[in-house]
């Protein structure tokens, strides 16, 4: 088994170690890791570790809130592998959401707390920011506790001889699960001098080659036997780097590939073999016609949500089929549970056929010039101007709502979508945004936000303009929760409506314009991609029932469900 | 021992019960309790909850995120007596902030989810919004961990035959223990009839007749000796519904009142027995002088934590004194465990003494009017000046900062102050004023608040615009965590300067008013106090390192702490 991860082990030649601190060398693990920022506000029981980011190499990135500080770091980890936040105790803990977040979709991020040092709690646990309901004597343990619920690992760092140690399995654990870690470390913690740990990764799990070997020559059958084979790739593909070796493979025998909404752009959806997003019911007429006639299906990486497979709608038990993810490997009915994720993912790649497939990919969509005229805007079409207006270097963000539904039939270059896709966090769009340009300054975020997601985040801008981000920002703003109105009307449907575009006024900086018709929507996105010196927000002025054409499959499928 | 609260168990004569729902049944109980509000926002799995809410008597107030709606909810019930927030599963986690705020401040909330059906979720419990840490079978049962550790009693409403015994007994918990209670209920189970409960309220404590009477008479005996006694009065005071019988009993033998941040306002700041807020080494001089004084102190109702006491610097220990709290009696060195606080309260107030006591109360400061002048705005001028403009329709709203400093000096009519001081949770104070004005229509949220609170909730003023809300807000702009500037100063500490003024801009409603001098903020206050139309956005401009008399206070305690 290759080694697939940064492994935190490995990089322990310092011998300086001996005389750095313990925040430091929490500083120096992260760094090791490929954390460049760390996203977050200060306050008092953190204030000393924040003293240690600003004279560190890596750069503290001052968010407004704690909840956007975690969607923040969930983008950069998805983008460059693993993110962090630091926050104050108890008043913080606010962070949770983005953490679940990160903890379903499997983005490694590194929660860090501060908090009161053991003699101000022995003096009296009766401090600010405490919740004190788990009645420890020694410290409030209640975020731990709550921590717990939504991470794989935890520590606090109130034992000086084994931080160390207990920094490296926590971190390790981050980075082995691809899922977030709670670290809490107390002020007089931070600068006490570091006691070199001793910590040895447990033994690692290993596939039981005989299960293997089973398991991959089931598959090589199953393949040789299909006349029209589908591999159905999602996120945990990528996750596991194996995306690169499974598209040699699919070239190699001419294997058509789907994604899911989650896994959208962990290949370029320009490539031949590319067929499209599967999400059963849910997909585009054309890529559901496809995959009715694929008579075998690997299904990779994917995670078997509501959202991803048409609210369970997809074809996968209907042919022979294998399912491979972090949780279990399944051919047919059986399953291999001495047989690991990343060995099958590199099995499969490795395999050899007895032959290449020739399938019919459906055509893309041409994209010609998008011709605006003076109507008034819909969904459809703001999405067919988007389209023309893409370039390699934007990266769609997409927060919950239409807009979810709506940008997954954008054709994109690979890497180019982040999105909340399972967990569906409304509000997560903006600080998602911040957090891949911090990750990756030479790209752009092109934000697409319904108006009830912008309302929760939409200041988080601010952040923008302190480092000199230029995202842009498309407000689908159809005056509501639009994706509700058609589930169970009311008026706790309606929002107030905002003049979005006014928001620069605000902030003194970035251009705010709103939009009726298509010509004004292709003229504002003419000047915006044109103007890396400023973000953009554009209104976009939706009727209240107009959906994108992907929204109303959606509800079709609903609608056929409840009747039948 | 009387009845303090509000029973839920003696409001079961309807009959109508038997034909009524699950989701009706909860709303008719809030209902009963005084809940004429739910403060939150819509979810797919919450949609059938929401639509009964609006069928229902009681109104939904949509807010734009859900930590805000926890915050709203808080402030509510510290005027109504009780107050409820309603989320959807999963991504509404963020309400936890508020909700540990809710349970450290004794504010009791009822904080009711959304969640799926069982038969959704056993099909795949792989849906949007789920976390499954948990891994139970039945449900996601994650976000209930999560609760149980910030909530005094919690259930899922997913057995229609228990529904309403467990109804009964948590909002029974949450009445009683006067702190959060979390209630989820499924989808599917909403429109289920009730099958009538019979919840009996297990055997309530009493204190034992005795011990009771013993502490009672060694508190009389304590009075009787002394010459210059002290009741220093906190906010359960207040909560358990004994503040005018002890302000009684005050006033027949005229023994001076203090009380502390937390509590302020508990009884009118006007009145002539009133001392000031003891906070230790924090109190106004005058004040400090006073207490340092007394020969004996009744600490009733008091959290003794570290912003109450002033970081425990108070004198109670240095003389003979009473603690009486919710969860302990103790007298000098001794405690009573077997006597319930609200029979302590209620037996001082009827103690009868030997004597009265004249004491020499501290004048309050004069106000005479503000005669502004064209000086640049100090913090210390900024609230002489809001003095002067307080009406008995104004309740102070303070966010965390120096706004919770400086306020503490002004002086108040009773019930006209509502702050986190202990959980101390920034950006708090604009959905409190939201919350407080939803409450009490007739009053008028005067809320002081930080840039960086601001920052964090500012734009729930869109709550204040659809509501016809009119707070006045001052944002006391001393560009960014000031009170984090003398602890260890930062860039960390710095933000981005927003035109707060300008976000009447954006949403389309409201006055904004940018002041640099005494005599601009002066005309502002006159202009807003004036108009009960609209709401105000005051940006008051101050230096980086104006603070107020309070908070030197504070940082010279703190400095000669770390040289003692």
């Amino acid at each position: 088994m290759k080694t697939f991860d940064k492994d935190i082990s490995e990089d322990n030649s310092s011998t300086e170690q001996q005389t750095t601190s313990i925040g430091n060398y929490l500083l120096d693990r992260l760094k090791a890791l490929g954390v460049e920022h760390i996203f977050g506000l200060p306050g008092d029981y953190v204030l000393r570790f924040d003293k240690l980011i600003e004279e560190h190499s890596i750069q503290f990135i001052n968010t407004t809130r704690e909840d956007t500080a975690g969607y923040a770091a969930d983008a950069y980890a998805r983008v460059k592998g693993v993110g962090a936040a630091c926050i104050t105790y108890g008043v913080g803990i606010n962070i949770v959401n983005a953490t679940a977040q990160a903890y379903v979709e499997s983005s490694p991020i590194v929660v860090i707390s501060g908090t009161a040092s053991k003699k101000e709690f022995l003096k009296s646990p009766l401090l600010h920011h405490m919740i004190n309901k788990s009645h420890s004597l020694l410290r409030d343990t209640t975020q731990l506790e709550i921590f717990k619920q939504i991470t794989v690992d935890q520590t606090i760092l109130d034992n000086p001889e084994t931080a160390a140690e207990n920094i490296d399995r926590v971190l390790k654990a981050c980075i082995s699960h691809h899922k977030p870690v709670y670290i809490e470390i107390p002020k007089d913690i931070v600068d006490l001098p570091l006691i070199p740990g001793s910590y040895q990764a447990e033994y690692i799990k290993k596939s039981n080659p005989e299960a293997l070997k089973e398991a991959l020559e089931e598959i090589r059958k199953l393949l040789n036997q299909s006349s029209k084979p589908l591999l159905w790739i999602g996120r945990d593909v990528k996750v596991y780097h194996q995306t690169d070796h499974l598209l040699a493979f699919a070239e190699k025998y001419q294997i058509p590939i789907a994604s899911t909404l989650l896994g959208k752009t962990i290949i370029s959806e320009w490539h031949p073999l590319f067929v499209g997003l599967y999400q059963g019911a849910m997909s585009k007429p054309e890529v559901h016609a496809f995959v009715e006639e694929c008579d075998c299906i690997l299904s990779l990486g994917i995670i078997l949500s509501d959202v991803n497979t048409g609210f369970f709608s997809d074809r996968l038990e209907e042919v022979p089929h294998v399912v491979g993810s972090p949780d279990k490997i399944r051919i047919g009915q059986h399953e291999y549970p001495d047989v690991l994720f990343y060995d099958i993912l590199e099995g499969i790649g490795d395999l050899v056929l007895n032959k290449e497939y020739s399938c019919q990919i459906p055509p893309k969509a041409p994209f010609n010039e998008f011709i605006p005229t003076d109507a008034i805007l819909t969904t459809e079409r703001v999405f067919e101007c988007i389209q023309t207006h893409l370039t390699p270097e934007h990266v769609i963000i997409s927060d919950v709502g239409d807009c979810l539904f709506a940008s997954s039939g954008l054709v994109l270059e690979k890497d180019s979508y982040i999105a909340s896709a399972y967990f569906a966090a409304l509000g997560s769009g903006v600080p998602e945004a911040i957090g891949m340009q911090i990750a990756d300054p030479k790209r752009r975020a092109f934000a697409i936000v319904g108006d009830g997601g912008f309302q929760m985040s939409a200041m988080e801008l601010s952040t923008a303009v302190r480092y000199g981000l230029d995202p842009i920002i498309i407000v689908l703003n159809n005056h509501g929760y639009g994706t509700e109105r058609p589930i169970l009307e009311g008026k706790y449907n309606d929002i107030v409506n905002w003049n979005y575009f006014e928001i620069p006024k605000v902030l003194d900086s970035g251009i705010g314009i709103r939009v009726f018709t298509e010509q004004e929507f292709q003229e504002s996105l003419l000047k915006a991609v044109a103007d890396r010196e400023n973000f953009y927000i554009i209104d976009v002025e939706l009727g209240k029932t107009d959906f994108s054409p992907a929204l109303r499959r959606f509800f079709e499928y609903l609608k056929k469900m409840q009747e039948a």
